[in-house]
């Protein structure tokens, strides 16, 4: 990097975060060994893509693993998610070799052990992060005890609701959570404000769902919501009746987001099961037709509710930015999963950053499921947005550094505060 | 900048423009206040987007409206737009301040209406911006009477003729200025060519129109046009009626493009009114799911015409450029709108330059409804295009400055002038 | 180019090359005269495209055609297909003007002349092109005789097969080339094993077929397959029937590319004679409404067939790094024709570095039909390469000189000999 995007970085390094989008556990937020490390989807995927059986990543444990998948880590030095690693394990495990090697894992396994066993690890991870607070996604059944709401932030996920409701377990679920049934609309619309309750109460600030990508919001009459949900429970309903129903229950909670002031972030454009074969995690893909313009219905009829969004593809941003751009109630929120690399990150950003209110820019998440990820995953990030700042508003513009740190700030931080308010 | 590119760029602020697509009104072509200025809709719909409610924007009038503005202006410091403010007040106002806050806005308009009310102010901002022409959007009604055509040329904007017939104003309009019923298809081509005679006597280079993302023109029979008319006038089209019709009067139009040798502007993508409650003129989105490939048959059948295609999403560019390479009658022009952005700009631009022959493309038009913001929003295009041709050709190929000076030429002025020659 | 792009860029240029896809002629690989230079379809279609009329390029010889041509090729010179042809001329014919003009054209032409008539021509093309080999692309009835087949490398290309099977001069041809008639599914299954066994025998090393976006291929059942043949015989096949014959021998194809453990070559999203009186080979364009989920069953059901994919459009590209990230069997392959230009190939590249196993990336093919080309469009790629790898990994991960030259060199060659292993 440059002096000028190097300088900027530093000082966006500075900036205390709250992440606004992980998968950490509360009851488990750091790795408890190397392969909780190396066990994140993106290694095991890669490395199966590069030509490593899902058996030997799969039924493998311990050093095994880890043995393994460093025959294959070779073939992704030049991939950004390794980069996460490298910087990782020297931040966090004082490894500072240039690449994770078969001689090598080893020792790096044994370092990640020995660093790892600390009593105040998490606290370590809390403080070199400069991280205050980091949101979870928690399962609509989630009891929420046992773990400190200021830190670790609930976050409604509703994608069973929305689309699992046919499945007897799920509607199982709601109803020992809610103590309302699942069986007919009225019950439902009960229940899932019950949830909201519990949630708010615990200090939920979000609403979250992830969305394929032909889902196009319309709200059903009641009565065919109910003919619906009949059908799904009867597990004879067509696809219609079954997207009919995913469209009822997502309409009620876009109205519970409205009633208990929750934003309601989407994530569209995923398709789960695509290589049904693929390791865990690493088996979702897309399909790259969708628009924002399927979701005009309910931009305009919740006016007052804030759609933080997330898409899946750097295809889609331009439409994220323009509806962004219009519609009070959409906003941009990071960069998701297969747009979370540098070279889709930087195009986004900018365009994002030159024609989208800064009020309304989420720049990132870390989407990390041990918080050891957030680190190096902002850093990134932080890298991307420092050199747009520096090109195009230092140079091209003529901004003063301070005034761009000034807006790195709100888009790293203010934002999530004012954006994501809590009750 | 760098010195490189700075060096070009101001060269390329040397080039006499004109301006080959605006909004201008050729009977008050400058601003009368800075509500005129604010009023674009572009601050109105960002302000509205970052949160200032719709009524506060557009029922106060005067300081008052500025005023409100102001409280929002500071959310969009980080747009484009913005920096076309600034460099626009800084231009043209004598205003230096970095930034317009609630503060300084009373100096701004005190600044605004004091300039804008000097008596040689057209004359002035055609001077600053070294603007020899510039084209209009005309109804087709308009009497283009009252106003220098030489230096406000007239362009025939047809919407209202494609899309809508079905309301009787329109049609009353239509025989008011054409002399002919636009009852039967017959009346309405003859009506058409009065169109064309009229706006070409008055010196019109073009034919101009706006198009949904869906519309994919095939020359209906005559027998069909001819129902769909009834139907339409009848106020009972089905939505295939309605587009029969407009394809009709479509092909039309690219008929009359041949006879007369006018271009036809083609500028793809808009859907109108997606968010309905928007401020005026911000309301209007895209489905960013449409092809070029939708308008094959055209291209194939007009050969005579030469289509200036503008496209609203940059995802869009590829085919433009692809099409551009390969029809003869399909070229380049200008960055629309949603797209009219550096982010957008710089990486539609390297894509046309590389790839499409120099003589079919059109850099730039400013879209602008009043004359002072042609010279901010081509400064924003010209150092797009200085940051290119510095890289590209003259770093990467080694390419003169010179040579390099000659091809922006080309695409800033020359080729406004051969593509657009009049009749 | 700075100097740490211009270094890396001289030790890529020294790399030899296997070129995984051309046109080449065995049988006449070089050109014969300035005319298999300047025919080249890109040069034909641009001036074309810029205006010359079709018969005066297809129908003049000799220097005629030249003279003609060089009257529009100023309007191509800002286009890289133009600068192919000065660094061509420059390299192979030592003519070191800067454009190719009316009036140097015959001193180009002369100068072409000589230098081809050199009784070595063809070896001297191969020692400054550093080409060690190049794969062909060869009809399916080729008799594969008459040349190295170490140095032109056979591969099988399929079009014909799964698309034209309705015409009986490919029935014809068919059956003498592979012993069977192509009346019945069986024999056609039988027949195309003979293909593979009389390819990989001369050392194909892949299969290829061109796509148009909207297949889809679903392997039929054999009846249908046996129905649809039927009626495509009988020249009155519907749509449908005609999609579901081409599904069938799509998946015959698969299923032998299996066997054989021949890649197959997918390049996915032309559309034939779009503009149908556009000069030879310029008439083919695009929908970019496509999407590689089309083609999620064949990638789970031949999990054994490596498909190294070519994407038409650079909006696909980032479905292209996305399914290669996931599916161990998918793969990129090169930058193609309309994709092939710098402001395309150094953002798809960018991406594809960044995400995707580098053991599973083909850099580049030049797909060029005279070897003269294979030169300049690889150093076109080359240079875009070392930009990005200077930029993003030398500078921006602090990678040394050499293992960015390392993995350039897996890129650029090693990947061809183990992603292409030959049977």
């Amino acid at each position: 990097m440059d002096t000028l995007a190097q300088r900027l970085y530093e000082e966006f390094v500075k900036i205390p975060l709250i992440d606004p989008h992980s998968h950490i556990n509360p009851h488990a937020p750091v790795a408890k060994s190397l392969n909780d490390i190396l066990g994140y989807h993106y290694y095991t995927e890669l490395a199966h893509s590069a030509g490593l059986p899902k058996d030997k990543i799969e039924t493998n444990q311990g050093f095994d693993q880890i043995e393994q998948l460093a025959t294959h880590l070779g073939h992704l030095r030049n991939t950004v998610q390794y980069s996460w690693l490298v910087e990782l394990a020297s931040t966090f495990f004082g490894f500072e070799a240039e690449e994770v090697t078969p001689e090598n894992a080893r020792r790096l396994f044994d370092a990640a052990e020995s660093t790892l066993a600390k009593s105040d690890w998490v606290e370590t991870v809390f403080e070199k992060t400069r991280l205050e607070g980091i949101f979870l996604t928690n399962d609509f059944d989630d009891p929420l005890e046992g773990f400190d709401t200021k830190r670790y932030i609930p976050c409604l996920r509703t994608d069973e609701l929305v689309f699992k409701l046919g499945e007897e377990s799920v509607r199982n679920r709601f109803e020992a959570s809610s103590g309302e049934s699942a069986s007919t609309i009225a019950s439902l619309k009960k229940g899932i404000g019950a949830l909201f309750e519990r949630f708010t109460a615990r200090g939920a600030r979000a609403c979250a769902i992830s969305l394929p990508p032909d889902f196009a919001p319309m709200r059903p009459a009641e009565s065919e919501a109910s003919r619906a949900l009949d059908k799904v429970i009867q597990g004879d309903a067509s696809p219609e009746e079954a997207r009919t129903l995913s469209n009822a229950v997502f309409f009620m909670l876009a109205d519970y987001c409205e009633e208990f002031t929750l934003p309601f972030d989407l994530m569209i454009g995923v398709i789960r099961g695509v290589y049904a074969d693929g390791v865990f995690q690493g088996q979702d893909l897309f399909d790259r037709r969708t628009s924002l313009h399927q979701y005009h219905r309910l931009f305009n009829e919740k006016k007052a509710v804030t759609f933080p969004i997330s898409v899946l593809t750097s295809n889609q941003n331009q439409e994220l930015v323009a509806f962004s751009w219009i519609f009070p109630n959409v906003t941009t929120n990071g960069h998701w999963w297969y747009s979370n690399i540098p070279a889709y990150i930087e195009t986004d950003l900018r365009a994002r950053i030159e024609a989208v209110p800064i009020n309304k820019q989420i720049g990132y998440y870390s989407d990390a499921y041990k918080l050891e990820f957030v680190l190096p995953k902002f850093n990134m990030y932080r890298r991307c947005l420092s050199r747009v700042l520096a090109n195009d508003y230092v140079l091209a513009r003529g901004w003063s550094e301070e005034r761009a740190i000034g807006l790195a700030r709100q888009i790293l931080r203010g934002n999530v505060e004012t954006m994501f308010p809590g009750r």
